[in-house]
């Protein structure tokens, strides 16, 4: 065996400004790097543990529960260990094998596979397509009515903000629609929770699932899964042989710092949520002033209302066919002025993110994008 | 909402000398501190990724699988959130609600619950009951050989080394007696890998899984799930719809510092496992050290193969009959040495590992106990 060095830095990737969207809502504040520290070891949080990780005193995981309830707008909340582990549990509690769910067009492909892993049959809602890729609440009614005349759908799914093109759904309008019909709804919250305010009771949805490393300000994996308190009896049932035990959850979900740093980061997000409106218009800054450029053009709904951003580039293509460097130009070019995140090769689009950069770093990025535009062309 | 100070530090139990066995194989080495912090944000491994992270380069996750594959004796090898969740995806791989498994009577409540959460029937294994609650490859045939009478048995489960009493059983002698019987045998080394070799060829197990925050050093929750070619197939099964991503794991596990963690120690593992030997002869030394003084016995299997042990103690029993601070005295009179992990209020018997202290911190708490009692006898 060859215990080699496995390149464990990331120098580059935390020295520089990332616009890769799955990193920008996971990076530590400080308080979430100090819980780190203390709870890195492997069973950290369990030194006082009875049995129940949701009960646990000390650190206080109940008291935190407690806030992430509240925070979420859920009756019933627990950790998971990512968006994906909570879908997969809420199907595992309320579905059978060969049993039907209803699912976004924008589906992250974790709602597949948890729907396929529990041998369930999917029925899409298709979105409005190129360019703006809308998935209404009138389409969703369409599908689940005509679903509901073949078979029962025992779960409908929603991804609140998706991760291709950064579109807000009208999560109210569908669960409008899905309660009329008498079908749950579950909320795939992965790039919203922790980034823009997300209330269950507010929005109508029976399920929320967040993710702590995506959104969340948390060193991962760790998810949340809120609620209604009519589902608890059901998704938290507990095991026969172990009365303790929740079974969905095998027992326990994180262990250690995950967890430790998801608490951590709690203040830190609530706070960063209610400046929601800023990052927003922050983005919608960086869409015009890219746009403006030419031949750089956003896909999507328009205006923005995510910091998830997909742009077809042709101008960046077409720069491509004639640069020594090809298709590797504009990471290099970006790299040089101290900026990652974008695809090595890939120029026809990219999705980026600025969220949670000072105005300072967005107008430097967006000069970086201006001046490879001018230098190349 | 109170977003409180959720009483994050761990500097009692980090500072002192930890008799808690769940805590003593997932303590950090310098090298995973350091990978903590690189890979502390959220989605930190994923910078590089392609689709599958177990292909990911940088960091090199897919060189650190093939040295974990080797380094455990299996042909394939993945991170996994937790042994818990290794054991719940090869009973859902392999098995149908209402099959029936096999498992040991010292199986850890997460071996009940994966099969529980399946839908499946558990046939147990009894141990031999007090005082050494062991379980025989005997004893395994028997059951194994009673259940095939009545039904198929499509896994059996073995505890390498049960968090109870900290029996090491004979998995070879088991896993003879399963493949003459053809019956697939997993191999529970949440215990064992880690702190003392564990190779799935040798040992003629099909399946095995290990905890990275319990024993290998790392940063939880991380898991190990190791197989034999013949079951990647279905275990590792990919999505009808996602072609790259492998149903069992949702797509994906640990994104970020767990498997940064458990990367940066694997060479430490591998290092520590060699002087196993030397633990073993610790843990005797401290059984023999403490029997000693009276009113203490060891329970499990004798003399101990594994540093996980099960004293009962009624010594001390009787000292919180008559003491003015009752049952927690043997808690306080610890803490005032330095020593945590032993739960308050308890006297009647406790678990404990010295696992990984020096010879001076065993004999420091060996010379603790003897004080307490003669102090307080």
């Amino acid at each position: 065996m060859e215990c080699a060095d496995y390149g464990l830095t990331r120098k580059l990737e935390r020295d520089n400004l990332n616009l890769n969207p799955l990193q920008r809502g996971g990076v530590l504040p400080a308080a979430a790097r100090k819980a780190l520290y203390e709870f890195g070891d492997g069973y950290s949080v369990c030194d006082y543990c009875d049995g129940r990780l949701d009960k646990v005193t000390r650190p206080a995981v109940n008291c935190f529960l407690d806030d992430l309830a509240e925070f979420t707008g859920s009756d019933a909340v627990r950790t998971v260990h990512g968006a994906r582990e909570g879908k997969f549990a809420v199907m595992h509690a309320l579905c059978d094998r060969g049993d039907t769910v209803v699912v976004d067009g924008n589906a992250h492909y974790t709602t597949h596979l948890a729907a396929e892993r529990n041998g369930l049959e999917i029925v899409e809602v298709p979105s409005s397509g190129h360019p703006t890729y809308e998935v209404t609440p009138e389409a969703y009614r369409e599908v689940l009515e005509e679903t509901l005349d073949r078979v029962e759908v025992k779960l409908a799914v929603l991804t609140h903000v998706d991760g291709n093109y950064g579109n807000l759904t009208d999560a109210r309008g569908v669960a409008d629609v899905c309660r009329k019909l008498g079908v749950p709804l579950l909320l795939n919250c992965a790039y919203s929770m922790g980034r823009l305010p997300v209330n269950l009771r507010e929005l109508g949805v029976d399920f929320v699932v967040g993710s702590g490393h995506k959104s969340m300000a948390a060193s991962g994996p760790i998810g949340v899964l809120g609620m209604r308190s009519e589902w608890e009896d059901l998704v938290l049932r507990r095991s026969g042989r172990h009365e303790k035990k929740e079974l969905e959850l095998l027992g326990c979900t994180s262990r250690g710092a995950p967890l430790a740093t998801l608490m951590a980061s709690l203040p830190y997000v609530r706070e960063r949520v209610s400046r929601w409106d800023e990052e927003v218009e922050k983005t919608r800054y960086l869409v015009s002033e890219l746009e403006d450029i030419g031949g750089i053009e956003q896909l999507g709904v328009r205006p923005k209302e995510h910091d998830l951003v997909r742009f077809e580039t042709p101008v960046f293509h077409e720069i491509a066919a004639s640069h020594p460097r090809k298709g590797f130009f504009l990471y290099e070019e970006l790299k040089k002025r101290g900026i990652v995140g974008i695809r090595r090769g890939q120029t026809k689009w990219f999705k980026c993110s600025i969220y949670g950069m000072t105005e300072e770093q967005v107008q430097y990025v967006v000069d970086s994008f201006r001046d490879i535009v001018e230098e190349n062309r």
